[in-house]
């Protein structure tokens, strides 16, 4: 059970597409998320899904449409001085739009800036209260000289249609495991950018192996709205999600973080907690809260769904979030790989974890008749591979599964797997 | 839900009340328990009830009452050496009626001293056992010139009543909670005023309510043999009560102390520590133990009440404990105030503490259609309350409740409370 | 329930006993075994059982019988420079008979040292696979001549029996305690013979009472194949084992080291943990793993007995682990001597520990009117046994047990179960 593609190239891939998306002017609608899935389909095969404007989905109901071709603000001297062309960050999201021209004190109301932060450009969205707006450094905002301004937004902002994408990787088995990340960042890099690229690179390994015994649900949407939408779509057949994942901000150079999921202690959130305390880096294990992202939809009391959080420094806590600053410079790609290498690992846990019985419980199985056992050779190299062994005999009752054995034990997972299966084949394991 | 009164009165208050019940001379029994229900009937209508001597209440038999009018020793030269006048604690409690003539040597075996603490009188009792005795200070005792001694103790014991009174403070629902305190100790401050008068307190801002949801029962009696005739006395009602908090030794400058009921985890138990933990103050908290004051007979194995224990230094944690240099100067007025504050949040948990169920589950409710996110003004100032607002939603249920909900969140009480009486107001919970 | 014998015989006794055993040649069967039993059966009046080689035993079968009369090597020159007769160890357990004469070089391929231990003689075995070998020094090893060397071992390796040996003491009720250490070690001290020579006097002490109310049954057999033999022929009556201990390492300078059972939390661990709480000492608790003793047979999942493990430096730990280094010098008498005490702690637990209901569960009963409180002289000497009764008194609803008590409490389990005995005596309490 390794991986089919060679995992070296994932971290360059993955940089390469971000650095294709990130030009894109994304939103909770619109042809910038379609964009965006025209470069996912080259990596692969997903399949959209249209959800009308109006359409209730529980407690919300799908906004308009969001398009733009162009924003821009040109000064008194008749340069663009403000121009969405140069960043899509300049533009708050959603905005209605507009042609007029104002004085620099009127222009002002309109203009968002962070005085304490005076070199970047915030984001600014505002889905839900028609308006219009652009976002530019402190800095350039007190270099604008007085006079008239002219300001162009050339958007759209009328009945439509929400995006989101799918891909389904077919296992032999009855359960699913979900993978959702959000695409409604416009030039952010590790605030969206990072999640669709690893989970994007995470699909491709998957969709090359045959042996996979869940199935894969991949879930790209806008955040909020686009979960409730699917969840909406799918409310019938949820029952299906045994384990999920959402992924985020997992880009930049911070260690690996995960939040549990609303339970807690799902086998989501225990697989992914052997998987990071196998993998001897440094790492953080988070509790639920409801605060965050998508989790906070498929956690929610009506749904309580197992999915936890991926993802590297939380949102929260790094410099720049939600502003220019968070460029592709910040972004590493052995991050990227090291994220999709441990959503493999995770993958092999929720593969094989399971409980087993074993056939000769009164005491122990004489190992070295069958080769198990200290003079065999082969995959019987070290200490932990025989601890191992006993650990699996001993604890097979039917009740533990691997899981619980190689958290137990203290060994790594993947000993704990393969002495299983030398059981098993072995005679002695029953799963 | 705020207190009624200015509690910067408070302090000042229950001093002064503590001022006036210093020199009774309480026991188990007699006038001076009377005396100070007097006082205490100026603060807050309490009723009495007397119990006869001889009457079995549980294990135990209520003992004769007994009164005492004068106790001195008058010296060889006529003059009083020891003078009950000047403090209740010279006498043993439950000292039998005297009047004899003795000489220095015979007069020692009546005479209680603390030879290691040689400038302090103790306090002794003998309630079970028929005898008379004198405290005084080691230094004084050494002092005493040899020759013949008048020794008077005007006392009689016999046949009478045991004392307690009660005060219900009547609710809307069926619940009770149970404060008690002790009165049986001479002129002691900290261990027995202290309790007395910020029960009183309480009792008398709970007065001024008319919201409250349960009934608040203050039982005021002797140690040990007065809860168990008021346990006896209400041994057919006593499923009635839902929480109970015992107050001792609380007006001293020491934090404050809870120790948990023999439940452990009891509503009472969990709402004191979340008090405690939003204070932000300095406090301690005691597992369980059947050794103190009177809890041990509320937590009984056949009572199993869920009473609590609320303190500042724990009565074996005090110098002077049951001494006379136990004396007002031990009383800060801001520490009585403290102490009826903390109980009066105690009683917001308990009265507000319930389990809702969120009317919306599927995913998050649109908080900001409804003015509760974000661009809401009013009570939404700090992102304390956003979260508030999140984790009641994401919790609510059925099965958690607020104190749940709080403790889980790290969020202070208030706030999840608020949370709730806002999301109850836009329809989205239901209690 | 003191002890009947002087305990300080003890220590030297155990220490004799090893003296007497260490020169035998215990292997998994053979007169070796058999000659270790004629020793103890001058403390102890085992019995015998003999397994015929071939046997089933689960997945095991008992093997041939190896018995050995002598075994050397003969230098170029004539002298012995290996030989058995100077140390057992000399030779590979379970050799087959061989005589014949090698080159050096043919020789070498037979002979085991260790390299980075250059003066000590190894411990080999080879059970199960036929084969023969010596043992020697590296030192030795490197100074041995060019040459021919004749080799004898004149050793018998055919179907035969095994033996294990078996002491029953009975109590009155129908629980039985097992204790169990393993006799198949040659001359090594502390693995091995210190588990038997302390099992030995344990059982010896336990002879001299007549107030058991447990039965207590030792096992001495060869390692695994001897508790699984011994499992085998008592496999309709394991529901009687209640309790289990097994002994080994437990001579050494050492601090004792409990190892939990594969329940973690049986009667027999809490009782443990406790004795060697109450000791004051330093000591480790180690949580159960498959991996060490006769304990991976009790142990495994079709028996999953409440077998815990007492040692000293575990096997692991301590260097000259497996051999010439585990000699008698690294005994010490006390060690012995304590390790029996703690076996015998253990023991007063197992007999006294219960749950008791309280007669008189309505508040206190009133402790003083029975002698039992304060007043009260005899036995009631310090605050903890005060504390104890009112521990006892308050815990005593037919759930806890006096081990629970004694945790909760942090009280001595001494004090608890006198407190318990005090209780009962007047009345107050029903076992």
């Amino acid at each position: 059970m390794t991986t089919a593609l060679e995992t070296t190239s994932v971290g360059p891939a993955a940089y390469e597409l971000m650095e294709r998306l990130f030009p894109l002017c994304r939103s909770l609608t619109g042809d910038g998320v379609r964009a965006t899935f025209d470069a996912l389909e080259e990596h692969i095969p997903i399949t959209r899904t249209e959800i009308p404007s109006g359409t209730e989905v529980f407690d919300w109901i799908v906004p308009d449409e969001w398009n733009i071709r162009d924003a821009y603000i040109l000064g008194p001297d008749g340069t663009r001085v403000v121009d969405y062309r140069r960043s899509s960050l300049h533009v708050v999201s959603y905005s209605e739009p507009v042609r007029t021209t104002l004085s620099l004190d009127e222009l002002r109301e309109r203009l968002h800036t962070l005085p304490d932060q005076p070199d970047v450009v915030p984001y600014r969205t505002s889905y839900y209260a028609r308006t219009w707006g652009f976002c530019l450094s402190h800095r350039q905002l007190l270099q604008l000289p007085p006079g008239d301004y002219e300001v162009v937004i050339d958007s759209t902002l009328e009945p439509g249609n929400l995006t989101y994408a799918e891909l389904e990787i077919e296992g032999t088995g009855d359960a699913e495991v979900l993978i959702s990340t959000y695409v409604c960042h416009p030039s952010l890099a590790n605030d969206n950018l990072s999640g669709i690229a690893v989970a994007t690179m995470l699909a491709k390994r998957l969709l090359a192996r045959d042996d996979l015994r869940n199935t894969y649900r991949f879930v790209f949407g806008p955040g909020t709205i686009g979960p409730l939408s699917w969840l909406h779509q799918n409310r019938d057949r949820l029952d299906r999600i045994q384990h999920g994942l959402t992924l985020s901000c997992i880009g930049d150079a911070g260690d690996l973080t995960y939040k549990r999921s609303g339970r807690e202690h799902a086998e989501v959130d225990q697989a992914m907690e052997i998987v990071l305390r196998d993998s001897g880096a440094p790492h953080r294990i988070l509790p639920w809260e409801p605060w965050g992202g998508d989790e906070r939809q498929f956690c929610s009391p009506g749904f309580d769904l197992p999915v936890g959080s991926l993802m590297r420094t939380p949102h929260g806590e790094f410099a720049g979030y939600h502003t220019s600053a968070d460029g592709l410079e910040r972004i590493r790609p052995e991050s990227l790989a090291g994220a999709v290498d441990t959503a493999l690992r995770l993958v092999d846990v929720l593969e094989s974890n399971r409980r087993y019985r074993n056939l000769s419980p009164y005491g122990e199985p004489q190992l070295g008749r069958r080769g198990l056992y200290r003079s065999a050779g082969g995959a019987v190299e070290t200490p932990d591979d025989e601890r191992a062994l006993l650990w699996v005999l001993n604890q097979s009752d039917g009740e533990s599964s691997l899981l619980d054995i190689a958290r137990r034990s203290g060994l790594r997972y993947p000993v704990i797997r393969r002495a299983a299966e030398r059981l098993e084949n072995a005679g002695l394991l029953a799963g």
